[in-house]
C-alpha cells in the first residue's frame, strides 16, 4: 500500500505579473502545488487554512483526486495573498505584496485521521508551525521542509530546532548560501548537513538540483522546456512530487531517492508550463513518466 | 599515437578585479588556457601573435610543457591585453578594457608542421580568422568552435560561415540564447544545430555544461569547489581539456565525448581555484582524474 503524505503550508491567491500577461487571483500556495504532485503517486493529506473567498469548488476538485483536505480549516476572514512580478527572461521575481491574513494567526491542529502519516512536507511557513506540526504526527518515516529568507533572518533558533529534526532540507541556493553563511555551495552543504538534516536538497530552478547525502552528491538535471511561461510553485511541485515518489517507491534507499528527484525535475517542468496549476493539474502520468525518462537518459554517459 | 591539437586563439596579459585582490599584466588567453589544458592529455599546438612584451621565459615554459609554439608570432608592438571587474560572487563581471594591440593586424600563417593536425579549437576570435586557420589544415577530423557576444552581432554572416564547417559548437549559455534569437535552450539549441554544427556543448559556468547531439541531451555537471578565486579562462580550459580527452581517447563515439565532458568539466574547475594559469599551470594528472571520477558518480542513481 502507498504511503500518505502530509503537507503542511500556505494555500493561497497569487497576483501574478509574468512576461505573457498579468493574471489575478490565481490560486495557489505551497500546499496546492505540493498537494496536487504528490497526488500522482501517493495519498496527499493537507494541513492549511483558508479564507471566506476561497472557493468551495477547489477544495471539492483536489477530493476528487484523492488529495485529503480534512485538515483545511475554514476561518472567518480573507485567503493568505501573494503578489509578485517576474522578470522578462522569469530569472528572478520581485514581491510586490503579501498579505497574511487568516494565516496570520494559524495553529496547525491535525484531524486524528493524519496522525499516521508516514511521509511529512513541511512546507515554507512559520517554523514554530513547522515543529507544532511534527510534534502531532505519530512516528514520521520521513520528514522534509523547506525554508526561506524571511525565516532564516528572523526566526533563526526556532529554524535551527526544525533543521534538528528533518531528514531532509530542500531549499534554494540563495537561501542555502544564506543559512550556512557560506558562498561555497559545496562548503555550505557541509555546514547546513551539520545543523541535523542527514540530506539536503539544493534546488537551482532552470539548472537543476543537487542532492547532498551519505553516499556524495548527485546531480538532478532539468528537464529543458521549450517555452516557459510561469515558474510560481515550481518548487512547491518539486518538493511534493519527491515525497510522492518516495512515498510510492517499493523501498526507500539511496536510488530510489535519486530516481524520485528526477520524477521531481520531470513534475516540476510542467508547472512552468502553465500560469498557476493550471498545466500541473492536468499532466498525466504517462506524460510525467515520459520526460522522468528523458531526464534519465541525460545522464548516461554510455548509451 | 595521440592526436595533435591545433588551437588558434588569444595570448593576452589580462588585469583582474578580483574579491581576492587586483592583479595586473597576468598571462592569459584563450589559446594559453587551452594549451595547458589540452597539454594534460594531448599535444597541442598553438596559433596566436604576442608582442615585444611577452616573456619569452612563458613560451619556454610552454615548450617544457610539449606545446608546441611554432606557430606563435612575435609582432613590434604590445600583446593583446583585457582588463575586467569580477562582481563579488564571481557570478558577472565586466570588461574595463580591451587594447587588440599586435592581435589587431593579426593574419594566422600556420608551420608547415600543423597542417596535418586531426583536432582543431578556434577559440573565440574573429571568425575571418578562424576560417583562415581551417583553410590551412588538410583534412582536420574534428573542429570545434567558441565565439562571443561581439562575433555574433557585428560579424554574423562570417560566423555563420564558420558554423557551417565545424562539427562542434562550444558557447555559453547567453551566446546561445543571442545566436539563435530564443530564449529557451532546447529551442535554441536546435535553431543552432540547423547552422551547421553537428553538436552544441552549451556552457554554464558553476552550472556545468550541456551537450546536445543525435543522441539527445546529456547533463555534464560541475565539479563544486570548495573556494573559487578566478573564473578567467575557464571556459576555454573546459574547451581545451574536451579536445585533449577527445584526442586521446581511443575512439571517438558518443561514450568518449561524454566522457571527455566530465573531464573538462574537472579541468576546468582547477583553473578557477587560482589567478590566472597558476592552478592550472600545476594540477597533475591524477588530481584530475579524481575530480573527474567524483563528477562521474554523481551522475549515477544507483550507487
Amino acid at each position: 500500500m502507498t504511503s500518505s503524505v502530509l503537507i503542511i503550508g500556505s494555500m493561497a491567491f497569487d497576483d501574478l505579473e509574468l512576461p505573457s500577461g498579468v493574471f489575478s487571483d490565481v490560486v495557489g500556495g505551497a500546499a496546492t502545488y505540493a498537494a496536487l504532485a504528490v497526488s500522482r503517486s501517493a495519498r496527499a493529506r493537507i494541513v492549511a487554512v483558508v479564507g471566506e473567498d476561497f472557493p468551495e469548488a477547489v477544495l471539492d476538485d483536489l477530493g476528487d483526486r484523492g488529495i485529503d483536505t480534512a485538515g483545511v480549516e475554514r476561518k472567518k476572514g480573507k485567503t493568505f495573498r501573494w503578489a509578485g512580478r517576474y522578470s522578462s527572461d522569469l530569472a528572478s521575481r520581485t514581491t510586490l505584496d503579501t498579505q497574511l491574513n487568516v494565516f496570520g494567526e494559524f495553529r496547525p491542529r491535525l484531524p486524528p485521521s493524519y496522525r499516521d502519516s508516514e511521509f511529512v512536507l513541511l512546507a515554507n511557513i512559520h517554523p514554530a508551525l513547522q515543529l507544532e506540526v511534527l510534534d502531532q504526527v505519530v512516528r514520521p518515516r520521513f520528514v522534509a521542509a523547506d525554508t526561506m529568507n524571511f525565516w532564516i533572518e528572523r526566526e533563526r533558533p526556532t529554524l535551527l530546532e526544525v533543521l534538528r529534526r528533518v531528514d531532509t532540507l530542500v531549499i534554494n541556493d540563495e537561501e542555502l548560501r544564506q543559512l550556512a553563511g557560506e558562498h561555497s555551495i559545496r562548503q555550505a552543504a557541509r555546514t547546513v548537513r551539520a545543523m541535523g538534516p542527514r540530506r539536503l536538497v539544493c534546488k537551482r530552478g532552470e539548472f537543476g538540483a543537487i542532492l547532498f547525502d551519505d553516499h556524495g552528491t548527485f546531480f538532478a538535471p532539468p528537464f529543458l522546456l521549450e517555452a516557459s511561461i510561469d515558474p510560481t510553485g515550481a518548487g512547491d511541485t518539486f518538493a511534493g512530487a519527491l515525497l510522492g515518489a518516495l512515498a510510492s517507491a517499493p523501498e526507500f534507499d539511496a536510488a530510489s531517492l535519486r530516481r524520485a528527484l528526477l520524477v521531481a525535475a520531470a513534475t516540476a517542468s510542467f508547472t512552468v508550463e502553465g500560469v498557476g496549476t493550471h498545466r500541473l493539474a492536468e499532466v498525466t502520468a504517462s506524460e510525467i513518466a515520459a520526460r522522468s525518462a528523458e531526464i534519465e537518459r541525460s545522464l548516461r554517459t554510455t548509451l
